[in-house]
C-alpha cells in the first residue's frame, strides 16, 4: 500500500490509507485514544477503537487500543486507517486537517523515543535558549522552528531565482584562504598542513574576480568571524548571500538591484510562507513605492533633530541610530527599509570606491529594516593602480592579494556588489528576538552544537 | 542608450547598438582594424573604419581607428556601432554572431590591462596546469573554462530541482564541528577562540538529524579534507550535493532516487549545455533503461574472469576494478553508469546499515561511472542502541555525538542518502583529465590560490 501524506488526507475521506510520522501529542481517554500524528505535510488526529464493528473486529479494535495507549510523544509510527469527515461540531480550526480524522486500523512501530526533557505538544515551546539549543534535534521538530527554516528556504530560493532572471550567473568559492584580507584580528587560523590558512570573512574577493569572468555572479557562501562577543545578532559562521556586477552606470544600478532582489524575496515568502508568517504573528516589512535613501550625514543631522543626539561627526551609525532612522523612515515615507548611503572612506573596507564628488566619503550604502542591517554593499574600485595604491594605505600587502590583483590587472569594467545575511533577514521578517534561532544549528564564542568547555578562570584576568 | 547585450546583436541588423566588453582579440590590417569583442552573452567582430561617409565623418572615422590600433586584449571598452548583415563569403559559422559585424562609431576605453602572459584568443589555452591556476582570474575569462562552470551550475541547479519536485526540503549546516567523526587524522584543526574546533568532512551527521524534522532534505554543502597526497582527482575542499531521506522501505528507495537525480541532470545538461559540451567534444554519458546494480563480491568475481586479477577477497575495489568493471557495464549493458552495492560493513563508516541477510555486508552503494566514482549512498542505522554500539565498536567517543544521537534518542524512522561530488560530476561529464580544472579555485595540500610556501628540506627526512 503506498504512502499517503498527511496534507493530502482531507481529498480521500472514506479511503482507507496508510500514513507515516510521528507521534506528536496522545491524549488518552480510557476506551478512546487520540494521537496528533506528524509528518513533513502537516498534523493529523488519529483515533483509536471508534471504528464500527463492521470494518474491524472488536478483538482488534481493543488490541490497537492498547498498544495506543503505549505510544508515547516522538514514536515513529505507520498507522493504516480509514479518512472520517468529523461532525461539525468536532472540527478543529486550528489543523488543516481539522474538518476528519483518521480511525486505526492497523498500528506498526518503526522506532521508539526516550522520554522528552520538555514538552513539545504546545504552541509554542516554553523553554530557554540555551535548553533549546542543548536539544536542537528535538527542538527543530516543533512546527515554530520547522517554520522559521522554511521561510529561510524560500528566501533563498527566492533570491537565487531573482538572480538568474537577471542574468547572473551562481557560483561556488572556496572558504581557505591563504591570508587575512580584510583586517583585524576576527579571523578563524587553520592549520593547514605545515602551513596555516584561514577561513573566509566573506567570498569578497572572489565574487569581484568572478565579474571578470560572468560580469554578474552570486554565490551563497559560508563566512566566519570570529567575533569575541556573544550578542543577539552575530554568529561565527553565517550565510550570505552575495552578488556582484560589472558594467553598472552608477551605484545606483547597485541599490536597485537590492530593492529588486528584496521585493521579489518579500513577494515569495508573503504568498508561499502565510501560513508560517501567521505562527509568529509576523507580517512582511512594509515597503514604500521607492526604498527611500539618505546619505549618512543626512541621516545623523535628522538623527540630531529628533532626539538632540549629536552624532554629527561619528563615523558611523550606532546600532540606537539605525534604530532611530527605521523610526524615522517608517512615520515619514512608510517604509520599514531604508538605504543610508556614502559611509566615509577610512570606515569601510579598502576596496570601496570613493565618491568623485567628495573622496571623504564613498560609494557605498547599508540597507537597514526594523532598526538593523540586512544589506551592506556599495561600488568597488576597479582601476588596477588605485586599488593597489588602496591596499598599502589601508596597511595591506599586495603580494596576500596577488590572485585579486590580477583581475584588475587585466582589465576590470566599473563594478559594485552586496551582501545579504540570510540568517538576519530571516529573523528580522519574523522577528525574532536571537539570530542563533535563525540557525539550524548556530555557532558562537561559547557553543558549537554543546556549550564548549571554559577555560579556568585563573588564565583570565 | 541601453546597453545591448552581444547575444542580441544579430536581431538588430541595421541597427545602432551600443555594445560593452572586453577585447578578446584584435587583427590589424593597417587600414582597417578588427577585434572580436567578449561579454557574458558571446563574442562579436567589431570593424574599425568601414563605416560609409554618410554615417560618420572621416575625421571620426580616422580617431576611431587610431584608438582601435591601440586596443590590446582584456581592456575593457563600450563600442557604439551599426550592426550590418556579413557578405556571404565572410560569414564565420563558428560564432554564433558570425552572420553579422559591428561597424564602429565610437569607443570609450573603460579600464586597460597590462600585457598578457599567454595568448588567450586562441581555441584552447595552451599552457601547462600550473600556469592556469597561477593565472585564474585570466585563464577562467577563457570561452572552454567559462563552458566547465556554466555545466557546473547547471548540474547544480537540476539537483536542486529535481528534489524540489520530490518534496525534500533545502536546508543550511554548519561546517565548523566540535570534534573529529568521522575518523582519520584527515580533518583540519581550527583554533576557535581559546578551543580547537575542525571542518567538517561532510555534512553527513546534520543532514541525518534533519530527517527528523523534514523527512527529506538536501544540502550543498563545502566538505575538507586533509588528504596528504596530489592526485588528479582529490581536493581539499570540495562541494557535496547531500540528499538524506526518512521513511524509505528499504535501501533500493535511495538508489532509485540517485537514479532520478542524475537523469535528471543528465537530460539538462544535454538540452541546456549543449553548445558547451561540443567546446569539450562531450557527450552525456550513456544511460540503459535502468543503470544495472551488482554486489561488491560479485563485481569482484566478474573483474577475476575478464582480467584473472584476484581481488575476490578484497575489502574495496581498487581503482583500477573501478575501471575495468565501468568498462564491462558499458560493454554488457551499455551504461557508462553502475552502482555497486553491499561493502564490507568494517569498511564503512559506523552509521552504515548492516545487510540483516549478512551483517558483514551493508546497504550501502556507490555509482561508478567512466571509471571513477560519482555518488557515495546508503541506508543508515535509525535505532538508537544499535547506533550507540557501532559508534563505540568503530573506536569512537559516544559524548562526541551528543547532539547528533538525540535524533535517534528521540525516535528516528528508517532512512538513508547519497552524495554526489559537484566537482567529480562536472569533470566526469566534460572528460577533464584533473578535478582541478573543474573547481573555480582548487586547494590542495600544495595551493590555496598560490603555491604554498615548502618547508625547508632539513625539516623532511
Amino acid at each position: 500500500m503506498e504512502r499517503t501524506l498527511i496534507g493530502e488526507t482531507t481529498a480521500k475521506i472514506g479511503q482507507e490509507v496508510l500514513l507515516k510520522g510521528w507521534v506528536n501529542t496522545r491524549r488518552d481517554h480510557g476506551k478512546i485514544v487520540f494521537i496528533d500524528l506528524r509528518d513533513r505535510s502537516g498534523l493529523v488526529q488519529v483515533v483509536f477503537a471508534r471504528l464500527a464493528s463492521t470494518e474491524v473486529s472488536a478483538k482488534s479494535r481493543q488490541v490497537n487500543l492498547e498498544e495506543a495507549k503505549d505510544l508515547r510523544s516522538e514514536w515513529v509510527v505507520e498507522i493504516k486507517g480509514v479518512v472520517k469527515e468529523r461532525p461539525k461540531n468536532l472540527i478543529n480550526p486550528k489543523l488543516v486537517t481539522g474538518t476528519i480524522e483518521i480511525e486505526a486500523k492497523e498500528i506498526k512501530i518503526l522506532a521508539k523515543s526516550e522520554e522528552l526533557p520538555f514538552d513539545t505538544g504546545v504552541e509554542t515551546l516554553n523553554v530557554s535558549l540555551p535548553t533549546l539549543l542543548d536539544y536542537r534535534p528535538l527542538s527543530l521538530r516543533h512546527s515554530k522552528n520547522q517554520a522559521v527554516f522554511r521561510v529561510q528556504e524560500t528566501i533563498i530560493a527566492s533570491f537565487r531565482k531573482k538572480l538568474k532572471d537577471e542574468g547572473f550567473t551562481e557560483i561556488q568559492v572556496p572558504t581557505i584562504v591563504p591570508s587575512v584580507t580584510e583586517g583585524g584580528s576576527q579571523v578563524f587560523e587553520i592549520k593547514y598542513f605545515e602551513n596555516k590558512a584561514y577561513l573566509g570573512q566573506s567570498p569578497q574577493l572572489y565574487k569581484q574576480i568572478m565579474v571578470g569572468v560572468f560580469e554578474r555572479v552570486f554565490t551563497l557562501a559560508h563566512a566566519y568571524r570570529a567575533e569575541p562577543s556573544v550578542t543577539t545578532r552575530h554568529l561565527t559562521e553565517y550565510l550570505g548571500l552575495d552578488v556582484e556586477m560589472g558594467f553598472i552606470n552608477s551605484f545606483q544600478d547597485i541599490i536597485d538591484t537590492v530593492e529588486k532582489v528584496i521585493r521579489s524575496i518579500f513577494e515569495k515568502v508573503a504568498t508561499e510562507r502565510k501560513a508560517d508568517l501567521t505562527l509568529f504573528g509576523a507580517t512582511i516589512p512594509k515597503l514604500s513605492e521607492k526604498i527611500p535613501q539618505l546619505k549618512m550625514r543626512e541621516a545623523q543631522q535628522i538623527i540630531f533633530e529628533r532626539t538632540k543626539r549629536d552624532n554629527r561627526n561619528e563615523p558611523d551609525l550606532e546600532p540606537e541610530d539605525e534604530r532611530e532612522i527605521c523610526r524615522y523612515a517608517l512615520e515619514k515615507f512608510g517604509s520599514d527599509l531604508i538605504f543610508i548611503t556614502h559611509y566615509p572612506t577610512k570606515k569601510r573596507p579598502f576596496y570601496t570606491y570613493p565618491d568623485p564628488a567628495d573622496p571623504e566619503f564613498t560609494c557605498s550604502f547599508d540597507l537597514l529594516g526594523r532598526g538593523l542591517e540586512w544589506v551592506t554593499g556599495g561600488q568597488r574600485i576597479n582601476n588596477y593602480e588605485t586599488l593597489l595604491d588602496h591596499i598599502k594605505k589601508w596597511g595591506n600587502k599586495p603580494e596576500d592579494f596577488e590572485i585579486y590583483l590580477q583581475a584588475f590587472k587585466y582589465g576590470m569594467p566599473p563594478e559594485g556588489g552586496f551582501c545579504i545575511g540570510a540568517e538576519r533577514m530571516t529573523m528580522q521578517i519574523l522577528g525574532l528576538e536571537n539570530i542563533r534561532e535563525a540557525s539550524l544549528f548556530p555557532r558562537d564564542m561559547e557553543r558549537i552544537d554543546i556549550k564548549l568547555p571554559k577555560k579556568e578562570e585563573t588564565t583570565k584576568k
